[in-house]
């Protein structure tokens, strides 16, 4: 069984490839997970002219309420405030072989923790809906002013 | 004497540490000059509300001409199209403590490769003022549109 660092930046690296295919400018930060625990950068940036999602990413096995220490959800706030992005969670369920993106407005603040629940996690869209709504939104917004 | 990555490393660094101030949401790409030479990610990344640099990154003891090999250009190049961000080379001049900007159209095509010419180099604008240029612009732009 691959090391739970391994599995974190090969869900990074997948991540930032989906990105790529669907038109993205995405860029994975330095060493996540290693040395630079409590820097600001964000796991995973992507661009699409003028759009910028900034991802904190998760692996897990399957569908399960997830828990997300502070300073990682602290960190991409800062990030997308000043870049002007959208501060998402990615997670991948690796038994789905599915990336779920949950905005952090959903995120529950449980025991000091952040908490994904199973359902919030259930329902949340698959990265590619997720993506193309937002590509939408954006362009009825460039349509109306 | 440092290496010739570790001393790249430290620039990228130094680079994001000086965009932050600038109030941009700034990142390194993951180990750059190592593994991923041929990937399309750049050395650094910086945003500030829908403002997009990057950045390739190159660090010189002192004010020299400077080749650079085209993947190099081809990746800031290609990545800048899909965020719509503007590439460019930032080049660390030790001796001197300071940051020059070089927007690829300076860049001159010599026997196969890139081009900045010392002289080139010496009239390049400065980090803070290439910034504080590029966000007088961005602000005039809004206010006429």
């Amino acid at each position: 069984m691959k090391s739970k660092r391994i599995r974190g930046y090969s869900a990074e690296r997948d991540l930032v490839k989906k990105l790529w295919k669907l038109g993205f400018a995405a860029i994975r930060g330095p060493a996540s997970g290693a040395k630079v625990k409590h820097s600001v950068y964000p796991d995973v940036v992507a661009i699409r002219s003028g759009l910028v999602l900034v991802f904190e990413v998760k692996y897990r096995r399957r569908l399960e309420t997830i828990y997300i220490p502070h300073h990682q959800v602290a960190k991409i706030l800062e990030f997308a405030r000043r870049a002007g992005g959208i501060p998402l969670i990615a997670v991948r369920i690796g038994e789905l072989k599915e990336w779920r993106v949950i905005p952090v407005d959903k995120l529950e603040l449980v025991n000091n923790m952040f908490k994904i629940s199973r359902e919030v996690l259930e329902n949340s869209p698959k990265l590619h809906d997720y993506i193309s709504n937002m590509l939408t939104r954006k362009l009825t917004s460039y349509k109306q002013s």
